[in-house]
């Protein structure tokens, strides 16, 4: 299944899922199926097992997805119920990132074999992780802002993953049952202020530096996370390739070494690290600007596509 | 106002006020407040201005707290309500840390001028900042755990700041009305962890390892973050001492700088670095054991206990 966040004007974020260009609303189907079989506390039942936010909605785990199941069932043959719409055209609507406001995001860098290996560098024992902050999240339909606080905004293409349930020490064996599905998230990063201390959480957090989407597919659908082809193209011009089949750390490597360390929940998202070729990297360096059109593709889950654009000033908000 | 958030068996976590060594639930008292008014839907404008989560509360900004006063107030007054208590004794209640799930923890390193001279090193040109996730907030009455993946436990003594209004690239001359209050925090840290790769977060972010309050001491009470005296013992012993008129990144600074790169939200909180005595830098080194006691006092806020226990196996959530 491929499970959006969308939005319309004036309506607050849902959970929908795609099928064919259209959009379920999952929520209100679930609550119109729920009143057709007679319960009378249908929005309580489906506000209990299909809230309508992403984060919610991935609490309820395996139960809430074969609701979800029925629900687009149900709606693909009532497309409205009571004046209340339960299906809408993909152009309709706005769609988001899938996880607005991931509670962590956890990003893991030197992470692809073959780029470590032409760097010279020998494969860490370790997995590299560091932070992004939930205010970088933006959607696949958002612009990159670039704010005038440097000239070094620069791409990272990663294959990501989104917790389903909530682990502790879990086995590697056992990872991939607390996966929810999977996506694309740029790991925009301002890369003076990355390298400007020993620490790189400034230049990763900046607003809107992590765009996200366009959907998560789940993990019923995309059992094998490894050998999945990732190719990043600027306006067009191929700038990383790489294989899902080549990151040192397997998201089982990852699921088990970051549950060690932490409880993961629900709506974690866990960013799993970029190929070779970004910008900085480059001979000679090339970075972003303005109007630049960012495209990362990743096999069998879709396109990333987001354009680049200045912030004239730093917007005030007082 | 000493503000806290705290627990009853089998009563979800609510925002309170300690005064007199007695904890004014300041929900239920200002909706009690509102019923004594007449005012017909009370449960719904306590709910919008003095909802029962600190965040939310905070979210509330200065009109919130004026409000909370006004329920302070009438609490004392009329301490149960149609059998509601309105107040409780300090120790018929669990303190919990005031802010427990914060939506971004960033914390700055090396940032006691004093510390940095005496290593001979420069004074740095920009914050080096840092994350943990709010997976590491435990209370001032919880334990610290000390899971079996490191034998090298220690502490840290941070002055940390709340945010009480979103902040954008604020000024220095203006950031304090930005600021909700001020709190400590155990910046615990699993030193091996922490170095066995260039990024810090996997030795800082681990479960439980940031100890915080014992209250928040709002901005209106403690107008000069400047020129507090910073203690930590262990087991009595004093291992850190210094004070925050030494920070070469100030509070005005932190915000002003942080607000820059990201949108600063109620309820985030900013550790302010730690002086020097640390565990690791001790000749010879020293790290936490089984039942050692950490204490942090810092002037105009109070003392942060926690006795550290180890968990003999690693936690198994399945």
């Amino acid at each position: 299944m491929k499970l959006i966040t969308f939005s319309r004007e004036g309506i607050t974020q849902r959970v929908g899922a795609i099928i064919n260009e259209e959009v379920i609303d999952l929520h209100v189907a679930y609550k119109s199926l729920l009143a057709s079989e007679g319960k009378i506390r249908a929005q309580q039942i489906a506000d209990a097992f299909i809230p309508a936010d992403m984060t919610g909605f991935l609490q309820g785990g395996k139960e809430s997805l074969g609701l979800a199941k029925k629900a687009i069932h149900y709606a693909l043959e009532n497309k409205t119920d009571s004046g209340y719409r339960l299906v809408y055209d993909l152009n309709e609507v706005k769609v988001e990132a899938p996880v607005p406001v991931p509670g962590k995001m956890i990003c893991v860098g030197h992470n692809y074999r073959e780029h470590i290996l032409e760097m010279k560098r020998e494969l860490p024992p370790y997995p590299v992780i560091f932070a992004k902050f939930a205010n970088t999240v933006i959607g696949p339909q958002d612009d990159i802002p670039f704010f005038p606080i440097s000239e070094q905004l620069d791409y990272e293409a990663e294959f990501a993953f989104v917790i389903g349930k909530r682990a502790r020490n879990v086995s590697q064996e056992e990872a991939l049952d607390y996966v929810a599905g999977y996506t694309i998230v740029n790991d925009v990063t301002y890369r003076d202020l990355q390298r400007r201390t020993i620490q790189w959480l400034q230049g990763k957090t900046v607003e809107g530096s992590a765009p996200m989407g366009p959907w998560l597919v789940t993990a019923d659908e995309l059992q094998d996370p490894a050998g999945l082809e990732v190719v990043l193209t600027v306006n067009g011009e191929e700038r990383q390739r790489s294989n899902t089949a080549n990151l040192v750390f397997s998201v089982q490597y990852l699921v088990k070494f970051l549950s060690s360390l932490m409880t993961l929940e629900p709506g974690d998202i866990i960013l799993t690290g970029t190929p070779g070729g970004v910008g900085v990297a480059r001979d000679p360096q090339v970075f972003l600007k303005d109007g630049d059109v960012v495209k990362i593709k990743i096999d069998q889950i879709g396109t990333l596509e987001n354009r680049v654009t200045s912030v004239k000033e730093a917007v005030e908000v007082n």
